[in-house]
């Protein structure tokens, strides 16, 4: 029987202690999570997590990444959990316990993915450019860092909560797909645009070459839109042209440079 | 502010393992529980638990009982959890998240204990007639058994979400910046984008000089995004540079065009 939650995507992304990889499977294994990924692991914490003896089935299946953008880029909501209180954070932040009902909407129509960042740093600012928006889980303040294993019981219990019928037998009518007009563009189609973007930026000098935090603006920037799959196709093409155009246009000057002579 | 959260009593009934004990504590912590109780600890594991490093002063301050009868003497209310499905349970069972409530409210009166098992055995029939009525956390039958430190968090999750004073007022990003960013781009302010958007498209020969139909294409597809008015801005002034560039390069062309004769 399919649960929506069977859409939900649980990120692990750095983490460190075999323990707390552990942990947070066997949570998810709790709440009816079928689909884990783990994003750059400490390798041999990955290994000995797996091997634990009781390590869920689930941890056996995860799959694993090399970065955040391949992780998430089927998802077409991308939330980050934080404490929200390292730095000014450029996203939006909100409680779990306001945004459960949202998130279990977006379930029913394509894959969400939920990251938590490394025990000691959380997620960087660049993990955090792939998010859609922040999380927080409503600690106090004076101690707000929560135990992983535990962070990830309690977003996923927020989306299992006030469920009519429970995990495992869950059975929502399977929704007829939207039509393909409206369908929400997944983060891989939103980089595709941000990545050519990027290139019409430098090649107009709008960016520098290698300005990061410029790069990590953008991202967000392009997802805050929440474009339709359709208009970012649009974008993308647009967007290729405008670049071969500033390409086409410097032709002459550099043809022209040797002609002086 | 005193939190209605000072009136629960988090029991901890023969728990044997020093880390779970620890990881209670930090969970309780964290959603500002103040007070602790263990009922009939593994000794070592209790002496170990409060010598860890970064034991929550709370696990310091935790009262140790002989049996749950004296543990939960001065509560009104006592709460049993369970996986409820190791035999004929005499007590009314209800999941978590529909007692939610009513915990609350009972909270406001005086104390209230929430009990929490051994790790193998969970609450033994003896200790559970101390209670009111039993509770369980709506994890799948399959796999139901919880980690402890996971289960008091989610537990204590539950009574602390919805709350409008979160423990210790968590700091959201500033009000005023959050309402001038959310802000939706006005019409004008769109179609200020359209407008440059549209003027680059046709330097880079996307569309056909007076291609009306491209134009309200372009209209549509900006006003589907729903721009919030500082990112129409930045759109703007990016495309203004890349319209300035693309001039820039042709010049040579241009001043090049008259040269010939």
């Amino acid at each position: 029987m399919k649960s929506t939650l069977e859409n939900l995507r649980v990120v692990l992304v750095a983490t460190r202690n075999p323990l707390n990889i552990g942990a947070a499977a066997r949570a998810a294994s709790n709440f009816g999570i079928t689909h884990m990924r783990v994003v750059n692991p400490y390798e041999p914490a990955f290994r000995e997590a797996r091997s634990a003896v009781g390590a869920a089935d689930l941890l056996s299946r995860a799959d694993q990444f090399d970065d955040v953008g391949s992780a998430v880029a089927d998802c077409k909501l991308v939330i980050g959990t934080t404490v929200a209180k390292r730095r000014d954070l450029q996203h939006h932040i909100y409680s779990l316990d306001v945004k459960g009902r949202t998130i279990k909407q977006q379930l029913q129509d394509g894959p969400v993915a939920l990251l938590f960042g490394s025990e000691r740093y959380g997620l960087s600012n660049d993990e955090m450019s792939h998010c859609h928006w922040l999380m927080r889980i409503p600690t106090r303040e004076a101690h707000g860092s929560m135990n992983l294993g535990q962070a990830v019981a309690v977003c996923l219990y927020e989306l299992v909560r006030g469920a009519k019928v429970k995990p495992e037998s869950i059975v929502l009518p399977k929704k007829e797909s939207v039509r393909k007009k409206d369908k929400i563009a997944d983060s891989a189609e939103v980089e595709r645009l941000t990545q050519i973007l990027l290139q019409v930026l430098r090649d107009s000098e709008y960016i520098k070459p290698r300005a990061v935090a410029s790069e990590e603006k953008l991202r967000r920037l392009l997802r805050r839109m929440k474009l339709i799959a359709n208009d970012a196709d649009v974008l993308v093409g647009m967007m290729r042209q405008v670049a071969w155009k500033l390409h086409e246009n410097e032709k002459p000057k550099s043809e022209k440079a040797p002609k002086p002579e």
